[in-house]
């Protein structure tokens, strides 16, 4: 189930449609943990170095998962843990991350780490094939 | 004078950055409006689609301007008015919102534009190419 039809939007504009879904300031960095950095459990979530707050992390996992962006499953190596995983919605915002990335890059100073930038300004569209073909191997299960 | 200091921010990485200046569901629909729409008023923002409310209009735009990504200037043909126009740092968004545009398109229903899609889809930095050319002629002053 989608988060919201249609005709319950503020408007059909695709930026607002995207911002409706993802527009605050934490649900993109669960999907950044989950797309770069491989994290897949709530604890690890937790624990990245913005410190979200438990209630906002809920919230957010659980408004992630109403939009399809995300998935939970049961750990198979562990009945009583949940997994988290980014579904085809989910990994298809690799390249607008990446263009977030290069604008902070751009104009701010950030603490990325220099050979990524490289390699994304590089070949941006390579970068993000990377990123797809990583996750239809399962390598960042 | 920027919004916050590296040290003021939850963390320095480059999404995180990015989120901490614009994350949230009405800025980008301001920048929006300028960027693509040629709205450069508080009542053309305020008449925009998606209905904002003055008190979150008037709120955002000092955070934009805080933030350098608009700039607000007297209207040189009425001294008594306000125009506002996006910065080096606000045009330079354009890649993202395309991206953001694009997601929208392949995995939402919207209602943009068919032939802006088609033109982007075609050539994204064409595309984007455009959008700067024109604001580096003032067109949308």
């Amino acid at each position: 189930m989608k988060e919201k039809t249609p005709d319950m939007r503020r408007s059909g504009c695709p930026i607002n449609v995207m911002l409706e879904t993802l527009g605050d300031t934490w649900s993109l960095l669960i999907v950044r943990d989950m797309m770069f950095f491989g994290r897949t459990t709530y604890n690890e979530f937790l624990n990245a170095g913005e410190k979200i707050a438990t209630n906002i992390l809920s919230d957010r996992l659980q408004r992630l998962e109403c939009a399809e962006i995300i998935e939970k499953r049961r750990d198979p190596d562990d009945a009583r843990k949940f997994i988290y995983r980014l579904t085809e919605r989910g990994i298809d915002l690799a390249p607008m991350l990446v263009e977030m990335i290069l604008w902070s890059d751009r104009n701010e100073k950030t603490d990325a780490p220099s050979e990524a930038i490289k390699a994304m300004k590089k070949d941006r569209d390579a970068f993000v094939a990377g990123v797809r073909k990583s996750w239809a191997k399962g390598n960042q299960a």
